[in-house]
């Protein structure tokens, strides 16, 4: 198959290809002769001081570190934005015209409508994906997707994957991402691999940066780019570290531009480089971290598992996906009896927890549920609540539906990464009520 | 005259109105409902700590004080940007869809093309202005450019000032100021003042503030909005904090949604309401700032008169608007001229200087010169290569163009605040070459 190079016209935006940033005028020009004349206290004491590499320096260790050193990232090739929104948002405007679609597997995080969609006017397409096989991406979703974009008339300029996937709580299967890069280069489109929760995979080798897979051609490098942010991965989220990391030169040149609308402070820059530069710190950081999670994770599984509530098996984030379809006491399993579940449990119960159907999944029940933004006793008391609310609502079902919680462990859910279709078959109802999505 | 009210929808842009954000959906509504949940270390102990309130406070006051305790700043109307380009971006995509027009008095900053244009998809209109009046905005000159903006089939969403102007270094007289909001109203648009550089007005009560000549009515407070930063005022452009002051809730709530492209670090918003919070800092800091300025000022307007360049007059700014058109050797009063003599400074005098051609100036001839980023020993330096390049110039230039730096102080332009059009005629030939606006 020959896929299209990088620069072919159409496969960055206009607006990544086009000089309306005006960044090419005597203006900016003379800054660049400028820049040429770097400062030296005595041999160029008016020269220009450069203050921008060292956190892209540190970055790229640290992502490499964080990915056990089999990926190594160029300095030049990482742009730095004032958080993975802003990443998300600058890859969208380089890469898709108004009216242009990106596919991205349900479920997806909420927020993407937001900041994929929102001021660049590209449009989303969801790659339907379903418990029968623990939500994995597969080929014919991916074709089912981009039939029905063409059917809506849109150009279909990639794939974005968040991998460990918000809100699943699974990385992606090496098979998965081999699959989905086959199915970009067939295509001719991009394929933006969101990694910002790559630090949290809390199972040794269960991560696989799309960057370990990635073919060793010109055309495959330009078109897969990679999101990181240190939100999650060094829970820093206030200090708002994101990054895009591509090999495409435009693409690397039209986003360096768009991160003047949303720089880092230097100051923040300068602790940022310290931090990352200390080694010991962060190997021991990153260890300790998914210690924790995983921990965590174990403690509200196990407390699901006793009151009969069952999770997708999960292998990083700090986020369980979470079936409570059988809670649905009204209006059956349908997005209406979710939404009446999730008003109960955050008015009534009060966990605030999301429901599926703002991850857009298609399947109604399922509900994220984070585990890591408090203390196991805290965990403890919400645990007890939930437990209360389901004695209560199996209770008042009712013999004919009456599900208490079991006294040997419920059933866990499979893992995503060995497929395995018989829980699915037990725990979803092939006849789950359907709507359209929203 | 009626003006139209906020709630209008074709008042904002379509993206400000419509709810493709998102933010609607119940993963944020369950986070609003969280919100509503407060912490507190004894009774609510699982609550939400606020951390967003404190920088709006200062910020508020410390805007305050900058215009002398005229206007009065409500914190919840201010919304933080990562730097005032962030904000200005944030403006266009809520006040103008993709084609729709801002008009814009020129000479403006090179840098809107890239902020305001790019990637939100609106047009400028420049508005010229002209040495005849010391590029003062007329009421013609605005009228002129609505009526080229509806040649061209684009509809006028507002007027974009920057006060005081970046390049001119001259602060927005208040019977300008008065004229552009009748104006404003007439027309039933927008006006976003951006104030960035009020703080370094340093001839007293030469900065008056839009708000502070503002009428009271809903309708105008809805129209009316106004960008600030600490970039130029604190000396901090490296802190990135920009902001955005409107009266207009529609405004507010999509700026405030927007802001998540481009949030300040945590850490830099602690250190802001602390630096911020100290009055007698901020106080002496303003006044030291504004006399330094006025000094490097003088120091180079005195420069250039010895070598016959003069300069508008100017009361605010880091930099001044320089007539070098009697320089220009090649191409004559030509902005070919322009460019070249532009990059005889830049490459053999070796000072980067802004060409009027890069800030859309309709007359050539004219450069913006800053001298607030170095210290009195450069600026010397600076003059003394400028003072051989002038004296080979006019040599070379043989006699019948021979200009020498004359023995008595050359002629200052006049202050645009006070109109006086006799030096315009002596200085600035009237059948100057004009080129077509690029």
């Amino acid at each position: 198959m020959v896929s299209k190079v990088a620069d072919e016209p159409q496969m960055l935006s206009k607006k990544a290809g086009c000089n309306s940033h005006g960044q090419d005028s005597s203006y900016f020009l003379g800054w660049e002769e400028y820049e040429k004349n770097p400062f030296d206290p005595v041999t160029n004491p008016t020269g220009i001081i450069q203050m921008g590499l060292a956190e892209n320096q540190a970055l790229a260790r640290f992502m490499s570190e964080q990915r056990g050193y089999k990926v190594a990232f160029a300095p030049s090739n990482i742009v730095l934005t004032a958080g993975a929104t802003s990443a998300n948002e600058a890859l969208m405007f380089c890469l898709a015209d108004q009216g242009d679609a990106f596919l991205i597997p349900t479920p997806y995080y909420p927020g993407f409508d937001r900041d994929l969609k929102w001021r660049t006017g590209a449009e989303i397409v969801p790659v339907h994906c379903t418990s029968g096989n623990g939500f994995r991406v597969t080929r014919a979703a991916l074709d089912d997707a981009y039939r029905r974009a063409q059917k809506r008339r849109l150009r279909v300029k990639g794939v974005l994957i968040t991998n460990p996937s918000n809100p699943l709580g699974t990385a992606v299967p090496r098979a998965d991402l081999e699959m989905i890069l086959d199915f970009v280069a067939a295509k001719g489109i991009h394929l933006v691999s969101d990694e910002i929760y790559s630090g949290t995979a809390f199972v040794p080798d269960s991560f696989v940066s799309v960057l370990e897979v990635l073919p060793s051609t010109r055309a495959m490098a330009d078109r897969v780019h990679v999101v990181y942010s240190l939100s999650k991965d060094l829970g820093l989220p206030g200090f708002r570290v994101g990054a895009i990391y591509s090999s495409n030169p435009g693409v690397v040149s039209a986003a360096t531009k768009m991160s003047s609308f949303g720089l880092m402070s230097s100051q923040t820059q300068h602790l940022l480089a310290a931090l990352l530069g200390d080694k010991d710190f962060t190997r021991k950081y990153l260890a300790e971290n998914k210690r924790r999670i995983r921990e965590r994770r174990d403690q509200l599984v196990d407390g699901l598992k006793e009151i009969g509530i069952a999770c997708l098996d999960s292998n990083a984030g700090l986020f369980c996906w979470v079936d409570m379809g059988h809670l649905m006491t009204q209006h059956g399993r349908s997005f209406e009896g979710e939404m009446a579940l999730w008003k109960k449990v955050v008015f009534e119960v009060g966990l605030n927890i999301s429901p599926g159907s703002s991850c857009h999944c298609r399947e109604p029940g399922w509900f994220r549920v984070c585990f890591a933004n408090m203390s196991a006793k805290t965990l403890d008391v919400a645990m007890q609540r939930l437990r209360a609310f389901v004695e209560t609502t199996t209770n008042s079902k009712g013999g004919s539906a009456l599900r208490r919680a079991p006294a040997a462990p419920a059933r866990s859910m499979s893992c995503p990464l060995a497929m395995n279709m018989k829980w699915a078959l037990r725990l979803t109802p092939v006849s789950a009520d359907r709507k359209a999505e929203r």
